[in-house]
Formats: structure tokens, sequence, C-alpha cells
């Protein structure tokens, strides 16, 4: 029943409601033919066929009426959660939101009130910022140290920033961009800082999946089981299988008292799932999905490897490595070039649609995100067009 | 292309993660095998053949990555409120949120603050007290009067109950359950009670599409134009092509200041919709849905015959008329029985589920909500053992 992907065929994605393909020309300018889209955070491949399956067999039946049994939605939850992440989940623990955006929203909605700050490891996943701020609430910046190029926690430093006016940290884990795998000492330290400030700590993570051969996720409610009366884990289906068009996440929560506080607004916000994200995700948290994603994370190490042996052969360029996410993280600083002019000559020269550094939160500055989940040609093609947009440097 | 639909087939929906039918045992103890699901308000019917086309279509392509470009989708409600309601829409005006439930809720939560009174023509849609009661609002019951059987606005008797707390009324136009078709003349007299005590008008119109030949609906924005800056006008393709399971709608805000407000919480809540109801709404704003809704219409008008026929012969039983919607609403005061029994005799002797009258607030208690949206051979089941379970009243 299984047959391996073919990540290698190319698949037009222009015309096809694409968000990454067909608003790259408006949003960055970049041509929709010849441009590479290198921004948002979806792939270039189609989803396991487990996927394909199970809307087929929706189209099949025609009826989509309301969704009602999700019996067999959270039993593949917890099998894929126990399998994959060694980590029993309590059915009632699991709330399903509109993706993790709305996921975050909802967490800084039940969780905080207007005013309070809210913590961010920056530079961090652009959405955290924009949420919090809609909210009325402030984004505390807590910068990132860097070390042997690798972000790297300054727990000391951020202990310091502290005013005693912060509710909440949201955490990515893995991280996005620059792709750290937390390990599990980091973890425990991060927990620490969120019970010694009272801090609710909201953990997404949504890239858990997504970790190169040889690493290994720590999945927050294991690292720090003494910190669950204050703990939201956050995952989705959606970033590992390429479904991001389904929104569709799941907030997990094993703290009564949160778990209250956290149902009383989905339920005053009318907030269920679609059922659409419901099939697929029954579908894919799955054997099968599973052995998608092995192949996936393979695939992905090699477009990587391919990416930073050319990246960081351009002097005053520096791809950080990743361990997770097949999101590129490149500083640009040691070219000396101003923002405005590194960037012209990706979007402008190689015409590349990348994430522009600043919108990730201070220390994002002289870095651009590149996608590199896309077919191995594409990689290819994107790095011959960065090296010859930097050619006077060499 | 079109072919018209046939609404006689009957269709296999057990074991479909129908909440419609799989979910009437344990909600209601109706069993599934010989049960007969007449609740919650979807139909068993195939949407219109441009749906399943679009829905095919996204399934040949194989990709669900996040959704851009909403030039086509904007195109075909402003397409569809021209040509079947008479009303121009402005594309800045339309907010797309995971169906009307949650319409509704940012429609509270945008616009009221904890405390604060929320009008409702009772009986009404239950999910909106329930939305206004989980966000901290206080529901202020305005009952609806009765004049030959139908429901009938008391605008007198409202403005007595009226202490000046109220901030919004949220209206179900045509109202649900009841199945009026509010006059122009009676929105007027909505929307200048809603003048009168500084109302915002939450005009519900997701049962906009479904009226029964002959009838004529009004939208709120057209029947009342000097309440612009107070309303806000919510509709749906959910409803009218039976893909509730799609979770999309839209909330229609002319104003500017209430749009700003609306959008605030949009982006604060991290509200987006998912690309299979961007697509299938594409899809069924145009000819092709207009011509079958024309057919449901009709067909639809024939189950409501039949049914109000037989129930309306039945000592003591009344079927509202349906001017609009597929959902009749049925008093059985005339009886003499309590609720518990003439509940009973619809659930445990003819075996069929249906929407409990006291869930739609004040003066629902001696109804019941009876889902016509089915074939005729099922309506016509249904209303044979109805007449079996009441023949001692004969």
């Amino acid at each position: 029943m299984y047959a391996p992907p073919n990540f290698d065929e190319l698949i037009e994605r222009r015309g096809t409601h694409s968000a990454k393909w067909d608003m790259m020309e408006p949003i960055y300018g970049v041509p929709a033919d010849g441009g590479i889209a290198m921004w948002v955070a979806d792939m270039d491949f189609r989803p396991p066929a487990c996927i394909q399956a199970a809307l087929e067999g929706m189209t099949a039946h025609g009826i989509y009426g309301y969704f009602g049994d999700d019996r067999a939605y959270v039993e593949a939850i917890r099998w894929w959660m126990l399998n994959r992440h060694g980590w029993e989940v309590a059915p009632a623990s699991i709330f399903t939101t509109h993706g993790l955006v709305n996921g975050t929203a909802l967490c800084v909605d039940a969780f905080t009130a207007p005013g309070d700050g809210v913590v961010l490891m920056t530079p961090v996943y652009h959405a955290f910022a924009r949420v919090v701020r809609s909210a009325g609430r402030r984004v505390v910046e807590c910068p990132l140290a860097r070390e042997d190029g690798r972000y790297v926690l300054d727990i000391a430093g951020w202990d310091a920033l502290m005013t005693g006016r912060e509710r909440m940290l949201i955490l990515c884990s893995p991280h996005n961009p620059g792709g750290r795998v937390w390990t599990p000492a980091e973890l425990r330290e991060i927990a620490a800082f969120c019970q010694r400030h009272d801090l609710i700590l909201v953990s997404d993570e949504i890239h858990h999946d997504l970790v190169m051969p040889g690493q290994k996720h720590s999945v927050m409610p294991i690292a720090a089981p003494e910190i669950a009366d204050r703990l939201v884990m956050m995952t989705a289906a959606t970033k590992t299988f390429n479904i991001a068009g389904a929104h569709i996440g799941n907030v997990i929560i094993a703290d009564e008292g949160l778990r209250l506080r956290f149902r009383k607004r989905m339920d005053a916000l009318g907030i269920s799932p679609n059922s659409f994200g419901m099939a697929m995700v029954t579908a894919t948290y799955s054997p099968d999905g599973a052995a998608w994603v092995d192949a996936l994370a393979t695939y992905l190490d090699g477009n990587r490897k391919l990416f930073d042996a050319s990246l960081n052969a351009i002097p005053g360029v520096r791809s950080m490595p990743l361990e997770s996410t097949y999101l590129a993280w490149v500083d640009f600083s040691g070219t000396g070039m101003e923002p405005g002019e590194f960037t012209a000559r990706v979007e402008k020269e190689a015409r590349i649609a990348v994430n522009h550094g600043p919108s990730f939160g201070a220390g994002g500055e002289s870095f651009l995100r590149f996608n590199l989940a896309t077919q191995r040609s594409v990689v290819a093609e994107a790095v011959q067009r960065l090296e010859r947009a930097f050619a006077d440097l060499q």
C-alpha cells in the first residue's frame, strides 16, 4: 500500500491559489514568471498518499455537512504522540483550533489581559508578535545569544529583563528561524525561567516532526513535567504534512484550571474545526504518515546540505546550521552590506522571494529566511542565482 | 454542463462522520439503526456539481498549502449578492470567518463588553444565546408574538423591556425557527428599534437563499440603509449549498468604524479561512449554484407541504407555515401533553431525532424542530411514524 514519495517531481503551483507562488509578485515584487518562491512556510510537495485517499473518500461520498464523531481523530493524535514522541496524551486535554496562529491567539486571549507582557525569544516566528500586539498586549523581546553560529539561551540576561508584569512566554520548539532543536536541559531551563517569573508557557511545537536525521526533539510536557500546571503545548499536522490550507491545529493542556479557561474562550468565540482538516489529520497520524515524514526529513537534509555548502562559500554570508525545519536562516552581516542592498540582490537579481529578517524581531536585522522545502533542482537553481548575485564578493 | 439535481436519491450518511446521523444515538438516544435524523441543520443532499468539480480540481492538483489570491472568491460573493439579492457589496466590507457561529461570536467580542445586554428575538437559533452567555454577556429575551399562527414582532413590548444597558441585537433573518421571511416594513421596524435603543444590529441572514417559491427575502442593508452605521450583515454559502463542514462564512460591514474594530479582533484572534471553503464558495456563488438552489427550494416546498398536511391533521399539533428554511417548528401545546411526553413519543416511539424547543429560548417550551431537508421518501416515513405515535389523539 505504501509507495515511497518522489520529492523530485516538479509540480506547477502558479495559478492554484498558492499564497507562496501566487502572492510573491504582489508582496515582494518577484515576478511570477521566472521567480522562485522561498518565503512562506509550506512545501512544494504533495502530502502522503493516505491524505489524498482520505480526501478522495470524502469527495466520493459527496456530502459535506457538519462533522460528528471525533473518536478516530483523537485516537490518531494519541497514536502519533505516543509512537513518534513517546508522549501519552489524554483525550480530554486536546482542543482543536483553526491552526496554531489561532491557537496562539486564543492562548493570549484566555491567559493574559490587555497591557500584560508576553515574552518572545527573538528572533522568532513573526506571527507571535503580530498576534500579541493586535490583542493589545506588550511584546517583551528576550534576544537569543549565539554560540558557534547557533542560537542559545541567555537566561541570566532574560532574568534581568523581567519586571513582574510579564504573564506568558511563547516558545518556538524547535526554533523558527534558526532551526534549533532545544535540548532537554535547555527546555528545563526555560521551564524554570517560567516558574521563576510566574509565566504561562505556550510551547509551539509545530515543527516537532521535521527534525534532521540524527536529531531528537523533546516535547515540553516530557522534558519538564514539573510545569504541567502552567504549560500549554501546541502542535499540528499541517506543517509536517504540508496541509496548511486545512487550517487545523491542536492545543493540548494537561492542567484542568487552564483547560477550563481555554474552553470558555473557545466556546465564547465559536471555534470548531472543519471536516476536511479532521479527515486529513486522522489519516496521516498513522504508520503511512510516519514513513512519509521519515523520507521527507532525509530529502530536506539533502536540500539543506546543498544550500549551506554554496551559501557558506560566499564571503561574509552564513547559513545557520539547521537541526530542524526547512527554513534556512541566513546572516548577511559579514558582507558589510545594508539590508536594503542584500535584500535587493536576492529579490531583484536572483529573483527569489524570501522572508525579511526584521519581521522576526530583534536580532533579525541582517538576516533573510529561505524556505528549502522544494524540489532539489529548484534549490540548485536558487543557489546558482545567489552565487551570481553575490559573485563580486568572491 | 448543468444537470438537474436528483434530490430523491437516498444517500447513506451513517458512518461518514455526519453529526446529524452519527451523533443522534449518543445525543438523543434515537438508534442509528432505524432512527431518522431530523435535528441539526444540514441536508441529506449532495451539493451542486460545481462544488464537487472544485473539490476534484483541488485533489487533482494535490497540494494543500496556504491559500492566496482571493480575488475570484470576492468576485463570486459580489456576483451572488448582486444577482440573487440585488445588493452591491463592496469588497473591502467582507470579512471571512470560520462560519457564522464564529462570526456571531466575533461580533459579540468586538462590539460589546462583559455584562452588556444582547437582545434576542426568541425563540431563536440556539447558538446565539450560547455564544452570548459563554462570553459573559447577558441574554435579553424579547419574545416574538404570534398572529395567525406565525411569528410577528412586538416592538411596543420590547421597547418596555429595554433598560439602556443593551448594546446589540442579533436578528435571525429569515427566522429560525418558524421560517418567517421578515417583510421590508418589519425590517425597518427592527432597524428603528435598534436606533432608538442605540443597539448594534447583527443581521444573521444565513438562510436568505432558502426561501419558499413565491417568497422574497430582503437583505437588511437594502431594507434599512439608514442604519448602515450600526449594521453588521452576515451570510454564508454553507447553509444554502449544504457545505457546513467547510466552516466558512462572511461578515459584511459597510461602516468603517465598525470595520476597524472587527478587523482588530480578527487579527488578534488569528482568524483566516481554510482553502477548501474558499474554493467551494467561489465555485457555487455562480449561475450553476443559482439553478441548483432554485430546484432545491421547489423540492423543499414539496417536503414542507407533505409534512404540514399530515402533522396539522393530528389534533392539537400545529406546524408553523414555513416561508423560508427547511426547519419545521411544531407546536404540541394543543395536545395538552407535557414536553416530556410528546418528546418521548417522537424520539422513542417514532424514533426521530429532533431539536428540543427550550434550547431556542423563551417561547420554545411546547415546540420541537424538525429538519425536512431530506429525501421525500424519508419525510413520508417520518410522517407515518408520527401519525402512529399520536394515533390515540385522533
